[in-house]
């Protein structure tokens, strides 16, 4: 079955707010296998509600609508809905009287206009509402045939999830045919979106279940599979086929199945095999060691960090020698070698990581674009040193710099684990 | 005018993800006096994509689509609206080139599949793509006799911003009958949203133009200020009424009105007035580094910083007392003061900052509870320490910090400007 959600609302049509309760209910509907399949935001505007009621009543198995139940002239959800559908209202005194019961105990007049809330569309059945005055709607329908639900429901999040839960999802379980959905996600990083579609493509596109979607995310690429079934363990089954086969197709790539961003895989990695970390960043300035911090518990494995973006700083605290500096420049392999072992000696950890490059847009030769970025890995083993050309912008080649960092890491602990 | 906005991905059609580009293309489109009618979502799938640009070009003076302009077969944007449009599409074959060397530059393979980014429909302007391989187009076309005119925008935002704002904006600008409206933003820090209206509720409220709407981001408060007239003149005069008054009111949050960020503001600062600066960071674990190295030429005043996350880390590269950790505790205002003078000193800079704090979600005792964060600022005229009790999550507590911190510059930076 597909569902397709409306959210109501000028507001939602400007550049300060967007809808997020549709993520809940797509969570919410996948979970019952129903696919979630349009979004549409529409204004307080009565004819371009009309029209996009009209075409998703049309086109889709379930409707949800957000929004445009309250008491004024803006809200005008239920009127439009019924409309749409040739049906009249009623006014529910019973509504109208819960109504006026919440504003008398907060010792407050009831304005006229609020009676509004009380018109109930023939043949819906009223979804209360024990968080706000607007109660929502259940409606259903035939079109062609066929079995049609609609959903009114209120634009605060405080009062929408609490109504779904109670009132809709019950109602949906009876009425929507048993299925299921399931979901996977690959992350992988360290090849781009076309090298992973042409490893992953001649692959998935075998199967029509799962759905297979590639996206590119900053320093990264996701798989996102969507299995259906008749229910919950057919679902998985399908899955279940597809994703080891990707999943060696891509071995080398993977930084997570379950969801986990990198810094997070590297963190629990350095936990179970009782190694600490340590790095000194020049061109990311301190967004490596922020990522590795940013995971609770990371003091755990993480010692510190030196942010040496002078290079007095990385010859008093890194011991760079300023012979070094001199001959090689700020920004080559050699200097990215003395700072990932300045700072695994000084801190005492048994990783060090060193980077130095050019963040841009200022700082570039014709030797050294913007974008080159020596990374280099300290270990028991010995040092390893990575030259990267970055494309984009100061923020992107520092984030992807982070990330090849992150993966050196990942690389090193997964070879370290294997027996010999 | 009316516009409307397509985001177009089944990743968008998950729980997971959401459209953000809209809100920018939004306020773009609003500055031009084009208002947003319609926003919808709609997954990688032909049939749905097809009927949705169809029912869109008929209806709307402007279409702007975002996403579905990559390599993979999921990427049906340019085809679909081809086939709407009942437009042929050929190869540019300087398109496939530049996509090619890009490949090239950062010496990879390009995959064949790439070359349908290079696919153009008939009698559409390719918008260059500088941060990606996928170019966008921008296609003008006639329904009942009036132009409308429709973007194909790439999805990640990366590349969507700078594509729209050097190509599609001029265009739009010479498409679009002119209409007056002006905006400002007042950016505030260091007071609460609802302190904010207190002050200048009594102010903006006596105007109906300038509209002004207060929002509240992390670590700030922003006032939006939105003036409309016949003329640009007329616009800028009622900007001009209101904006001063407000500006005299909030005087000592306000840190930014031209929409610089707090860090772009204190670089600014720190080179007008010839100061560096070091930091030292124990609970922000480097993003206070990397804040204030995200901004471009800030070599010029930051000389660097260290994530101080083991004791012997504060001991060894800050030279902080093992007396003084065992005595008061790494979160604590001597720690904070002794990080803050110990940077400044091994690093020869004018300011040095020390942040210690416990960002949780562990760590805490009953005297100090998560959220609890000691700030201090070493100056050539001693040091200031500032205790702070910040509520939320990890992320946001460090946030929070990052932002007491810059604006604990900020103020010093300003005091130091004026004649004693």
């Amino acid at each position: 079955m597909n569902a397709e959600i409306i959210a109501i609302g000028s507001e939602l049509l400007t550049p300060h707010r967007t809808d997020t309760n549709s993520l809940f209910l797509t969570d919410q509907l996948n979970r019952l296998g129903v696919d979630v399949v349009y979004k549409t935001i529409v204004g307080d505007h009565r004819e371009r509600l009309t029209a996009t009621l009209s075409l998703a009543l049309e086109r889709s198995d379930v409707v949800l609508t957000i929004g445009g139940l309250g008491p004024t002239e803006d809200d005008l959800t239920r009127e439009c809905v019924a409309a749409v559908l040739g049906r009249q209202m009623h006014s529910d005194e019973s509504i109208a009287e819960g109504i006026a019961a919440r504003f008398r105990a907060r010792g407050l007049h009831m304005a006229e206009i609020n009676r509004r809330q009380a018109l109930v569309i023939e043949g819906g059945v009223v979804l209360p509402n024990p968080t706000g005055t607007a109660p929502g709607q259940w409606i259903e329908y035939r079109i062609e045939d066929r079995g049609r639900i609609l959903a009114l429901l209120p634009g605060p999040p405080r009062e929408l999830k609490p109504m779904f839960e109670k009132w809709v999802l019950p109602r949906l379980l009876a009425a929507v045919p048993p299925a299921a959905i399931c979901s996977r996600v690959l992350r992988l990083t360290g090849l781009t979106e076309s090298a992973a579609e042409e490893i992953a493509a001649p692959i998935y596109t075998r199967y029509e279940n799962p759905v297979t979607t590639i996206l590119a995310a900053p320093g990264e690429i996701q798989l996102h599979l969507k299995s259906f079934g008749k229910n919950p363990e057919e679902a998985q089954a399908h899955l279940d086929d597809l994703f080891p086969q990707l999943e060696a197709a891509l071995a080398e790539y993977i930084f997570s199945t379950d969801g986990s961003a990198l810094e997070e895989v590297i963190g629990r990695c350095l936990q179970a095999q009782e190694m600490t970390l340590a790095v000194a960043e020049s061109c990311t300035g301190g967004l490596l060691a922020q990522r590795i911090t940013g995971v609770p518990g990371s003091s755990a494995y993480f010692l510190g960090g030196v942010v040496c973006y002078s290079n007095s700083m990385k010859e008093d605290w890194l011991e760079v020698s300023s012979e070094t500096l001199a001959k090689h420049g700020a920004v080559s392999s050699t200097v990215a070698r003395s700072l990932a072992e300045g700072v695994r000696r000084r801190a005492a950890s048994t990783l060090g990581v060193g980077i130095t490059g050019i963040a841009g847009p200022s700082g570039a030769t014709q030797e050294k674009p913007v974008g080159l970025v020596y990374l280099a890995l300290a270990s028991p083993d010995g040092t390893q040193v990575r030259e990267l050309r970055l494309l984009g912008g100061r923020e992107i080649v520092r984030f992807q710099a982070s990330q090849a960092a992150l993966d050196m890491i990942r690389r090193w602990l997964a070879a370290a684990r294997k027996p010999s």
